[in-house]
This record gives structure tokens, sequence and C-alpha cells, in this order.
């Protein structure tokens, strides 16, 4: 059986899926998959999501110009979770970080 | 305003939670954190998650050891996703891999 992601593990059919520098290693973003962008996102060996907000499929860096070239797709345990490992063409996030995760929680 | 992650978003109040080895920058995991389990972790400084199959708040490693000491917390753009990043007693998959995602999905 090939191994691919749970979708049905969700109500909604959205796997969470972190986006991980290849080079850097460095954690860019998550962001959630389902069947159909997944599909496209093993296609194209590009990241493809589906937006919540927007409610509809996402190719990443469509309108930015960011895109993330697939690397390697990894999967966890229970299979409920997904990694890619990409090389990105710019910033992951909106704000023009290199990563979404730029701000840190003070402790005490 | 103290800077933490919008449990609202979320109809179960389930913020998932990217884990990083900070020596090495692996992930090891993802798992989710509710409002107690956030606190906790900030608190005593090692991961509380909320466990979806058992329903009950997990702090990881009480039962095999492998327990996870906090080195910074971090939070994306939107607030919805948290990053932790930790040094780890042992590995974090209950495999016996030190990662969660020990496994590639072939692509063509």
């Amino acid at each position: 059986m090939t191994l691919k992601p749970d979708f049905a593990k969700y109500p909604n059919g959205l796997v969470p899926t972190i986006v991980v520098d290849d080079q850097t290693n460095q954690v860019l973003m998550m962001a959630y998959v389902n069947e159909e962008s997944y599909a496209r996102s093993l296609a194209s060996k590009q990241t493809w999501f589906w937006s919540r907000s927007r409610q509809e499929l996402w190719h990443k860096g469509a309108t930015s110009g960011n895109t993330q070239d697939i690397v390697a797709v990894q999967i966890d345990c229970d299979e409920d979770t997904l990694l890619f490992r990409v090389n990105p063409a710019g910033p992951a996030c909106h704000t023009g970080h290199t990563s979404c995760f730029y701000r840190s929680i003070e402790l005490d």
C-alpha cells in the first residue's frame, strides 16, 4: 500500500503540514493540505495548500512569486502530519520574514 | 498585551505545536496544546500537550522518561501555530525514532 496521509482522520480532511527549508533545516511555516492540494504538490513538486481563510486551493507563491520547490515529503508515525522539505524562492511569510515563526514568547 | 496563541481560532481550542530539537534544528514531532497544557508548558519549562486519543493532559515523557526541556517558544504570524524549541531527554517518537517524521513518501 502506498504511504499517504490519513485525510479521514480530520473532520474537514485537512492535514497539518510543516514546511522546512531543506538547506538550513529552519521551520518556515505550517499550513494544511487536503487530498487535492496534496496531489497537486506531489505532481508539480511545488507546495499547494488549502487556504482556510479563502476556502480555496492555494499554490504558495502564485501571487508573491515565493514558490517552494519540494525536495522531500516526510510523514509522521501516525500518518496525520506531513513535512515538506523545500527550496524556497523567497520568504515564506507574508510579512516578508523568512519564516512565519519570527517572534518568541517571553519565558520567565 | 501579552503575545499568546489564539485558542479561540479552533473549535476545540487545540493549537498545533511543532517541536524542534534546539541543538540540531530537527523537527521531532507535532502535537496539540490547549490553554491548560500551554500554561503548564510555560510554567514547568517542559512540554505538555492535549492527547486527542486519550482526551487528557499529556506530560510528554511522564511515562517513557523522554521529557523535553523547553528552551524557547515561538509563534507564527497569525498566532495560530506554536513552535517549541527543546532539549529532549530521549527519542520523541513512541517507535524509538528520534523524530516522528522518520519515513519519506516516494516522489516520482
